[in-house]
This record gives structure tokens, C-alpha cells and sequence, in this order.
């Protein structure tokens, strides 16, 4: 088979774990010829791709980033391939797609399946929202990242006697400020699945200091945000510049915190540390399977699906059942977790 | 209620988180009381135990070892306990207890259980050999160790066109050489379960010289074999001193390689680093969730079993389907990594 | 003898391992009595201080932060202490007080010693610019933390075709700039003692860009500053709140990028995480080296004076003379850095 | 100016840093034109080299390795490039090179230089041992590869009552042996310099013991030997495969240990982990600074000259003056390491 893939979205640490797996099997057991289009969705309809043998993969295992370049694509344009479907695998010949991507890209593989186009996906996301796998590769690293930076951050907080905030990534589900918070024993962790209220935060710290832990530490999701009413500071604010970006709830909660505590309280906000180097071993396993089962997908025609994690084992998952709806933090992982802070 | 808890068997990475997590749990949710016996088993027989509260458990989530101290026990001894398991309980006035173990752990946890003592276990092994659940915590702590080995020896193998032979753990199953083999990107992986032939490593190694990769590394578990007569070198000795143990798979395989393939070949053994030291978020995640799980079932009565990740749940299996057999690394699990290489 | 130390001013990896080596070094040799004051010079005041010994210090040297705590004390009350510097060291019955601390902390350190208490000083800084060492501890951890953020900014720049601009420790001096600048490979550093123009950071990147290297990491210490005028946007404002904290140059200097150059600039703040958790060997090496030596000084009756690394040997160097001004970078490093860009 | 690279020797991290920096200085500062020979010497007197420009060192800092390769060479092979020296530099044109190696390269590039060779030499070798420099690059990456794998051992040796021996690098010096068993708290360090008897050792594990301390961590240079008859056990043996190199001073010390005290003793040998991977940032920063100074010194017309850390500064000393002798351990450094046992 002659098999194209891409890697489209935000950056993900272990991606080219999966262009090399895909690659190595397809050689090795099918005799396949793999293509590479560049910059995602772009790639495919600009016509820019190059052929991918073992050499142009080797060393790439535990590299960040994607060596075949990613970037957002507008809607219309996606529209646009769709429509084209049959006359892109034509034009480069290919008998399978292979889109590695988030739910944008895995909207627009399901997009281009229903349009006739032998599609097989791996999905992909540091944030771990995909509710159709047990976990995506990418997660463990940020994780990683982020469990690191709260056990320094402990012994500064400790030794200044501080409240420390940190923010880490999680727009729309809490799944790495849950697991980072637990791994790095924070002593709060707040997610956007359930609105807080600042005056549980300020009495767990009150707590703690009167019995002799004169220090703190919270783990904030990006989009974790106040119950209705509960923050009377640092609400609704733009930065400067007009720019939303430069002030999120670690800024606006340690602020809050200080305000009400009366102690020092500091911000740090971890950003795109959390999704950039190399991954971990788990997300490189995680990541090479992935391929590997996305290899065998095609060769069996499973199209319209897309790479899942069960338990311990790989499966394949329907496209229109993967994506309806993002995986959210239960609330008993919240409970647990909020029982050892 | 009043809880015991002991750790027992090897060193593990996340003992202590488990540890930790049993005291918050059971303290801040039921107020409980909670006692740690010193040295496994021996302590829960001599009487060797104290009392943990929250302060005892601060700042131990992310250290290795175990603050309770662990020893092996004499079958007879463990008999013993469990011809006295109701007088034990009186004793120590305790309502449960909590042993956190290996697979000889666990089987005296059931003997205890059958004699009547109210149990929960939780499982421990960085070997990963547990049937009953997906995984345990320290597995991904060793991997991770045995990774970072495999990546920094590839570039000096790399450098000096060498072949580098890698043991780590693993008597009896093949779990951390298959994913760090994988993770790492080793060339070759042999494990218990598939007793391997040096030709086609060497095979593998030569295939690789010829396509300008004038390096190769391979890892070993430590009970990994070859097929019967594949060896034709470095079969049957013990070392000078009569230990076995230093003399294991690594030294011979590379011993076997450099005289098959007359190219320098060198063996490195990981050995007590993947057991020590610092868990990975993963671990004390799951080794959290383990604990907060325990404490749970010993409210619910749920005796007589163990915790369990299945899928991302934690569920409590019974201590009988528990231990009944190793799980092995299968052979697909085997046939992914292999293609990879 | 009987040693007092104390730490002082902001935290720093190694001073536990500086703490551990004096009460081992002063114990096991010279038969000392250690006892350390609580929070900085305020314990020293108070009467707050415990005694010191092997078991105490047991298991601290890879810890960060410091077990003694660490506090600031106004100049008025240090001049107290000064005045009642005899009646302290009676009061307490030492023979000699190890402060170890930065500048602050040094200048104290110099007060009490002309006011004849007998002091040896021992130099802390993560900024590494105390002019009579040639390096402090703390600062290789601060680099190392700074380099890793690099690496990983490095490949999720590169993937998105972005600027990042990484904010690093440094309000006086660019020390941390320099050298994880240098070891991250990053594409501009910006330290205080050199005023820059954006327009120089645009023509890099621009050129990068031209050459297939569509993105760039720009290294800014945080108390680094355009040469007047230079920057036309960002130029003077505070935050929402008030709070000069909110608002450095990593943020500005991303926006003048962004609006410059017409491409995505994203800043990072590395913050607190620099200054906290497990110290490289280095620094714990250093850190023990210079317990070691203030001990010996106290025994040889060096007071007045601190330790010092000079090339490979630790000499002492009269405090009068070593805390006269801040240790700069050197243009010549400076010209070293830019031309590995 | 045309000028020739090459590195020899063993692996060591930070090598492609220098190449990186010699290439960004000679062609941004002085638009020099770089080759780089491929495998040492050889690639020298054979005629295989390949031109680097900016593009070619692209990525390399953070590498492990040497991009060009390395390899030994016999001493007659180097007798014969010295005695046609002029004809060499004359066949490639180049007006210097550069040769990067420890004292095997370094005394080889003397012989060139002394045979009218225009040569400008960086020293390299994890070991530390050139007496010219305060460092070397590559030893910062070696002691924190031993200070990490330390730290993992100590809670493992904690929870189970052992003493473990590291064997870690060092041939003929112990700087790798004594730094890193500084930083990791080694109880006892073993070093070629100072022959050691193993009832001194036992002496310091039964003082532990009493204590309470029931573990202890040795770290032993594998080129530390005991003090002549003071080994009752253990001496003289070769492995199985009449290897020397299986049976080394670790596994030695370890029985002897476990014979004496009657305690379990655990070897673990590090071996090459040492010499590979990802160098530290000190290194890095070292690495380039050398690469740097060398460019500058070929266009100094500064031949026979090597660059070496002095201080802060990199300063040009004469090869002759380089390489008289190693840089051993002296006995004031081991008395440092010593009193924090």
C-alpha cells in the first residue's frame, strides 16, 4: 500500500514516535511506501510532501515536536479537501490516510471518511479530553513537566513560608492540573469541571499554617474559574495590551489569595514547557503502539477509525463515536484526589 | 476504625505514596486510626508498630523506599500469624489490616484472610506480573530509569560502533525490557518469555551495519534465556566467588555477540537503580489512587481482596483470582516491539 | 566550640547541603556543638534556635530549601543586633556565628563583625554575582533549570513556527541569562548589562527565517531593559492590579516581537521553579566544600572573612572586600554568547 | 582561514558543542570555511572528511556523541601523519587544525605541532584528569549520571539494611568517584589515589549500624584498589571468559563487604551510562566556550597551544606544558569528602 500521513494541531510530545512506528511497520512488514505531507491538512492540499523511509526516521524516537511541521487549517479549506476527497488520493496515489491530530483534526478525518477517503486516526492531545481512549500520549509529559515544577516549587514555598499558584495547561477539562496536583502533593487543585469558591482555598491554607505547615501550594487548570460571585477580585480584566493571554487564573487567584490571606502568595504559570521535548517512556510506548495499530487498521481496512487505548490493549474506535464529546475529570477523581491534599 | 498497614517484599517506587494516602484518607474522611508495623510481617508477629498521623506522612509522597522498612518472612513464620490471626487482631485492637506487596505478599494476605483476618491488599511490583490488574505502581519508575539508560548509551554505542547489551529487571517476565526496549528504541529485546537465538541478533546487527547504522544496542531482562543450544558460548559457569549473581544474561549475551560478530560488543547492568529513588508522576498517581481505594474497601468490607487498575477504574478483585499466575508479556505485545526495531 | 549558623535572605538549592556539612564536618572532627537559629537573623534575636546534630541533618543534602527557614530582617533591627553583639554570642554561649546568605545577609554578616562578633561568612546566590567567588551554589540548579525549559521550548517553537521569549532570574546582573542561554542554544540573550533593541533581535529572527529556520528562543534576564527609546510598544505600564509582578519583560518584549515581526511571539515566565527543589551535583558539591571550609575558618580564628571558590581551591576572602560590588557580566562573554547564536 | 576538526578518543558529552561553536565562530566572526574529518586520525591520514557549515551543526548542542565520529589509532599511524605533516595540510588545505581529545589526542597534536603542524588543541575527558584545566567538559555529565543513580540507590539500600557499592569511571584518578560520592552523600568513597583497607570501611557500615543507620552507600573509582594484603578475599581472579573487564573492583569490594560484616552487599556498576547522552549545561557552556577560544587562537596564530579553564577565564596554555601529568585527587580534597561521610 502506498499510505500518507500528517500530523495536524497543537504540538504533542511523542508524535514522531508515531510517524516512526507507522514508517518501521509499514516497511518492514507490509512493504509499504509511506509519504509525509507537511504542515498538517495544508500539506495534503498544497501537494507538499516528501517519501519517509527507515533513514528519514532514525534518531527521531525521543525528539519533540513533529518532523513533519503542523499547522491550523480554517474549516473551509477542510470543506474544501472533503469535497476533493477521492481526487486527492488519486493525485498522490495513496490508499490510506493516516491524520495524527486532536479533535480538530480528528473532526476533519471523520469529515474526509465520509466523504470516501480510506481515513485511519491517531488521536492526540497533551490534554487527555479524548473520551474514547483511556489516555492519549503527550499527557504523561506534561504531567511529567508539571509534577517537577510543583516538587521545586514546594521546598521555595516552604522555606518563604508562601502560597504558591500554578497554573498549568487544561482549557476545557482539568485532567492535567488533576494528576500533576496529585502526583506533586498539592494542596488544592481547581479544574474547569467544577467552579470553585477562593474562600475554600484560603481555608485549607488556614488550616494548614495553624498547624505548623506554614506553606501552600495550588494547581490551577487554565480554564478552572470561581463559582459565580465567589472571586470579589481580579475579575474580568484585559492585560495592557488588550491581550487575554497575559492574565489567567494563576495571576488573578494568587492575587485574590494574597488579598484575602493577607500572606505572600506568587504565580507561576508553567505554559508551553508542558508540551514541548522529549516525551516520556510511557507516551513513547503509548505512541509507537498507536502506529503500529494504525498500520494494521489500514491493511485490514478498517477505515473510518481511529487508534484507542483499552485497559492494556489497542483498539479500534469508530470516528463519529470517538469525538461527540470531550472526556471531563469525573467528580469522584476530583473527590479522591481532594482527600489527600 | 483502627487500621494496620505494612509494607512488604523488594523496594518499589510509590510505597510511600500509598502510605500516605491510606493516612489522609482514613483520617480526614473517617477518622480513623492508623498503624504502620516496621519490617513487613516480622513487625506485625513482634509487635513492632506506631502510629501514623498527618504529620508522620509530610513530605514522603515523592520519596523512594518505604518509611515502614520492609524484610522477607519464613513461610513457618507467616503460618504462624495466620494460626494466630484472630489474637493479632486483638492485640492490636485493629479492625483491618493493609499489606502492601508482591506476589508473596499478597499470597500470605489470602492466607490471613482465609484464616480470618479482616484484609485488603494492595499490590506492589515494579515487575509489572500481576494478573489482575493493568498495571502496578514502581513498573513505570523502573522503565523509566532503564529509558534514560538506553538513551544516553545509544549515543556513546553510536559513537564507538558498538553493540551494548542492556540488562534490567525481570526474573520471570519481560514487562521492563519490553517497554523500555520500546521507549528507548532498542534494537533487539530479549525476555523470559520467548527464549531467544543469537543469530538473528546478530543477524538484526549486521543488517544494521550494512545500511551505515554502525551501532546497535540490545536490552536484555535478566531472565531472559536463549533456546535450547543457540548458545554456543558462556553457558553454565557461575563466577569465581560461586554467586550466581554476578553473572547474568548481559555478560554473556555481549561475551556471545562479540565473538559471533568480532565487533566490540559491551554489557550494562542497570541492576538496584530501577528500584530506588524518586517515583514517576504515573506511580504516585496510581500508588495515591491504590491507598485512597484500600481505605474505601476496609469501610465496605470489601476483605479478602486488592485493588486493581482496570482500564482507568480502580476496582477491588478478590485475593484468590489475584495470585493464581504471573501475567506474562504476550506474544502480539512481543511482535509490536519487534517491528519496531 | 559551639557554632551558631543561620540562613538568610531568598532561597537557594544547597543550603541544606551547607548546613549538613558544617554540623558533620565541626562534629566528627573538631568535637563541636552545632546549634542553628530559626529563620534567618530573626531567631538569632529571638531566642529561637535548636541544637544541631548527625541525626538532624540526616537525609537533607539533596533537599531544597533550607530546614532552618529563612526570613528578612529590617536594617534597624540588624542594627540592634550589631549593637548587642557580645551580649548575643554570651547569651547563647557561641564561640563563632556562620550566617549564610547573599548580599544582604553578608553586609549584616560584616556589621556584626566590626561590631566584634566572631563571624565567617558563607556566599548564596542563585544569581551568581558575588564578585569575590567564582561561583555560587544555587546557581548551576538555576541554569540547569532554565537550559531544560529551553530544550523544551526549543521544539514546540519549531513545530509552530514561533518566537519564545523565556523570561529568566537576574534583576541585576544576567548571569542565569548567559549561561542557560548559551546551553540551550537559545537565538538572543538579553541581560541588564547590556541595553538592546528590539530591532537586533528582529534582524535574528528575520535571518533565520530566510535561511529554512522558521523559529526562534530569545533568553531574557528579568532585569534586562531596551536601550531608551528602542521599544516603541509596551513601554511603562503595570498590570491591573498594580502589581509591578504581573507584568516583566518576558511579556513585553514577546508583544514588541509579535508586533515587529508580524509572527507569533509567545512569552514564557520561569520564576520560582529556578529557585527551588533537588540542587545539581555541582552546587552540592560546592555547598559542602564551603561548610567544610567555614568550619576550619572558625577553628583558625578567620572571622571577618567568607568562603570563596578560586579556580579549584576554597580560600577565604575578607567579607570587606567581597561584598564592595556586584559581579557583572563581561562583555566579553556577552560577545562570546552571540557569536554561537 | 581553512580549518580541520576532528575529535578522538572515548565518547564524551559536550563534543558536538565544541564542533558546533568552532563552526558558528569560524564562519559568522571570521568567515572561515570548516571541514570536519571523520573518525579521528583516520579520516585525517584517509582522506575522509566532509565540509561543516551552519546547517551541518544544526540541533547537535544538546546531543550526546560526536556528529564526525571517533575512533583510536595506532601510535605508528600518528608517527606517520607527524612525519608528513606539511603534506597533509597542504592535500586539504587548511591553514589549522583543530584536533578535540584527552591526553592520547592531545600528546598526538603536540607530535603534529612539534612536526611544523599549525594545531590549536581542546582537551576532553570525563575523568577530569589534565592537569592544565580546572575542568574538562564531559566530567559535569559523568558526576551527575553517578550523583543521580546515588540518590536512587540510597533508598533502596535504606529500606532493605544493604550497603551498595557503585563502581563508577575513573581509571587512574577518582574525581568522578570522589565528587560524585560527595554530592550523593556517599558513605565512603574509594579512589585509585589513596589505597584503602575494607576494615576501614567496615569500620564506618558497623558505626552506621549502631547508630541506626542500617544502610550505607560506597562509591569506588573502578581503578581504586585495596592497600596491599588488606583484601583477604576477592584478589587476583579473572571471569569465567578470561575477560578482565567482568570482574572489576565493584564486584569485588561487595563480596569482600558481605564476607566481613555479614550484611548484605550489592554491586552496581555503572559502566558506559557515564560517557553518553544529553551533556549538562555546564558542560555545554564549557564546551562552547572551548570551541570559541580555539577559533580565536588559530587566528592568534596561537599554535601548539591548548585552551583550559582557569577561574572564569579560558586560557591558552602550551601542549607541552598540558600533558606531563594527570591530574590526580590530592589528599586535601579527599579529607573534605571524608569528614561529611
Amino acid at each position: 500500500m502506498r499510505i500518507g500521513i500528517l500530523t495536524a494541531g497543537g504540538d504533542c510530545p511523542g508524535l514522531n514516535a508515531v510517524i516512526r512506528s507507522i514508517v518501521h511497520r509499514g516497511i518492514a512488514e507490509h512493504n509499504d511506501e509511506i509519504i509525509g505531507f507537511e504542515d498538517g491538512f495544508k500539506g495534503l492540499l498544497e501537494g507538499r510532501y516528501r517519501p519517509l523511509d527507515l533513514n528519514s526516521v532514525s534518531g527521531i524516537l525521543a525528539r519533540g515536536g513533529t518532523i513533519l511541521g503542523s499547522a491550523r487549517l480554517e474549516r473551509a479549506r477542510l470543506r474544501e479537501a472533503a469535497d476533493n476527497a477521492g481526487q486527492l488520493c488519486a493525485t498522490y496515489a495513496i490508499d490510506a490516510l493516516i491524520p495524527i491530530g486532536g479533535e480538530g483534526t480528528l473532526t476533519a478525518a471523520r469529515m474526509l471518511s465520509d466523504a470516501g477517503m480510506p481515513v485511519v486516526g491517531v488521536p492526540k492531545t497533551i490534554d487527555n479530553d479524548i473520551s474514547a481512549t483511556d489516555r492519549t500520549f503527550g499527557f504523561d509529559t506534561a504531567v511529567t513537566v508539571a509534577t517537577e515544577a510543583i516538587d521545586r516549587l514546594k521546598t521555595t514555598a516552604e522555606s518563604h513560608q508562601r502560597v504558591m499558584v500554578v497554573e498549568v495547561m487544561g482549557r476545557h477539562t482539568g485532567w492535567i492540573a488533576l494528576e500533576s496536583g496529585m502526583a506533586g502533593g498539592a494542596h488544592g487543585i481547581v479544574v474547569p469541571e467544577r467552579p470553585f469558591d477562593p474562600a475554600d482555598i484560603c481555608a485549607m491554607v488556614e488550616e494548614r499554617f495553624a498547624r505548623g505547615k506554614k506553606f501552600a501550594v495550588v494547581c490551577a487548570a487554565e480554564g478552572a474559574h470561581p463559582a459565580q460571585g465567589a472571586m470579589t477580585y481580579g475579575h474580568g480584566e484585559i492585560d495592557p495590551y488588550g491581550h487575554e493571554r497575559f492574565i489567567g487564573i494563576g495571576n488573578r487567584l494568587a492575587a485574590e489569595l494574597e488579598k484575602r490571606l493577607g500572606k505572600e502568595a506568587r504565580p507561576v504559570i508553567l505554559g508551553h514547557v508542558q508540551r514541548g521535548g522529549v516525551p516520556t517512556a510511557y507516551d513513547r510506548v503509548l505512541a509507537t503502539r498507536f502506529g503500529w495499530h494504525a498500520v494494521e487498521a489500514t491493511h485490514k481496512g478498517a477505515f473510518g477509525h481511529m487508534t484507542a487505548l483499552r485497559g492494556t490493549a489497542i483498539e479500534m474506535v469508530a470516528l463519529k463515536d470517538a469525538i461527540s464529546e470531550l472526556k471531563h475529570v469525573p467528580p469522584d477523581r476530583m473527590d479522591e484526589a481532594e482527600s489527600v491534599f
